[in-house]
């Protein structure tokens, strides 16, 4: 598939930007690729790696003559990065991002866009619990989604980052802004959330030693270990911009816990096989819709039979 | 490594049962393996995969002669069970258990024990969102903990299961009752009760659709579901029975929930990013002590650079 820019800006070099990066090698990408990141440490791991045809030491100098330029920075730091590229934008180039939560970042960014240049806000919901520029690697996005919030940009910008988003491995879609930041408060930010509640309250109790918690984690705890290990500044930018949706799912996650939690008080059997019978459904209509592999042991290596 | 036993019984078929038999067919067990289970439809499977030596149409069937007998039923059927086959356990032989409950699956069974007969409880903390006789594979426990809790029995007894779980590829380590309980509460139960939530959560909302949960579940809401996929009654039978620390947890996590939950509403960033620079801590301490792998992309396939 032809990516069509020939010049590609990435500002901020953590695991998504080095990601894309890969990716649009091996995709066969023919054009350049610029890339800035705040601290010095990142742009010479960044550098070392050989990651982007050019680091620079500016972001306006990374965005020059960029046809499309992608904000890879955490949510809390996208308004001061437009404000300060925006100027130096060329006129018909497209600006993105790939923030997990799009209200709050197109309020942010929004009012510093120049006329002429298309802001398409995007989302690849991808990732590891990995952060930094080495975290990178060219598969991140294959057949993940990449939600689109065009927000009323150009057909035709839009359009074109689609292509972009597809030669990079990922599956896209269209969505309103409010709609998207409930979804992924759903799918994904309050899960992260309760991940790390869940592991904090293991290091907190007392009569649990740390080396047991960490000794005796099952597949049910190590899976919440793992996601509880992402980047905490994104983390908290996310709870911090898209405090209506987590609020508001936080209040019926509690709901539902207590009604759980009331089950086995009384000891309502019933009522758990029920509720336990459902989720597992759920479960399959997930590995039906090619979200995720079926492997025995949760798909981790030495599982052959 | 010798397997300390002529003769095994494995009662119930499911997804640990049928790991033990490949377990101990790959570590070259010479002596014979010996099989139930309640359905007969299970029993059908069981004959046709090649599970155990032989399928007895009844417990008492399978027990007799065996050197080591083996509970692989949900945590509350241990009761029933153990009532029918004690008078038939073989003088000398051991009774052993692998439910994930230890203090109620031993007041079920003790009681019925004949004098002669060694009870040694066990839990092999290991597992897969897969059930039922076909889940199995040899490498289930391979590096997992296997729990021993003695309670008070034959030392000699409690030496030959070990060996018999290192066999099987698993590490053991010996606990006390009542801990053992309140830390797989920890590290296992309430994950589970928590994944469960969350997945049940997200199918009632009705602003999103189930489509779109299964369409964007990305990592941290497919972890989720891979635990909420879990066996109902298995999970139905460790609340019922572990209520005690359940209960305990559930409460302390609320309670943690909610502090976060307040940092959200009120804006308090640095909060947030403390507590989530300490859960990643955590997560680093789990993969240093070896119980998971580092791969990117939570080590699912795809992720070669």
């Amino acid at each position: 598939m032809s990516i069509p820019y020939n010049r590609v800006a990435l500002i901020g070099l953590g695991l998504i930007a080095s990601s894309m990066f890969w990716a649009l090698k091996r995709a066969g990408f023919q054009g350049q690729v610029t890339g800035y990141a705040r601290s010095q440490a990142t742009r010479d791991t960044a550098r070392r790696l050989g990651l982007c045809d050019h680091v620079y030491d500016s972001a306006i100098d990374a965005v020059k003559d960029a046809d499309l330029v992608v904000l890879c920075v955490p949510v809390g730091a996208m308004g001061a990065v437009a404000t300060e590229i925006a100027p130096y934008l060329k006129p018909g180039c497209t600006l993105s991002d790939v923030g997990s939560v799009k209200k709050s970042v197109i309020e942010a960014v929004s009012p510093h866009i120049p006329e002429g240049v298309h802001f398409v806000p995007t989302h690849p919901m991808a990732g590891t619990e990995h952060s930094g520029p080495d975290s990178g690697f060219a598969s991140l996005f294959d057949n993940r989604w990449c939600l689109i919030v065009p927000n009323g940009a150009d057909e035709d910008a839009t359009r074109r980052l689609e292509d972009f988003w597809h030669a990079l491995g990922a599956n896209c879609e269209r969505m309103e802004v409010q709609h998207h930041d409930l979804v992924c408060a759903v799918v994904s930010h309050i899960p992260h959330l309760i991940a790390y509640t869940m592991v904090g309250v293991a290091d907190d109790l007392n009569r649990v030693t740390d080396q047991e918690v960490i000794k005796f984690s099952a597949a049910g705890f190590r899976d919440f270990t793992r996601i509880a290990a992402s980047d905490p500044t994104m983390w908290r930018d996310v709870f911090l911009t898209n405090k209506e949706a987590t609020l508001e799912i936080l209040g019926r996650f509690t709901e539902e816990l207590f009604a759980l939690q009331r089950a086995i008080r009384t000891g309502d059997g019933d009522q758990l096989f029920d509720y336990f019978t459902r989720t597992r459904a759920i479960r399959r209509g997930i590995i039906d819709a090619g979200q995720d592999t079926d492997a025995p042991d949760f798909g981790r290596g030495k599982a052959a039979k």
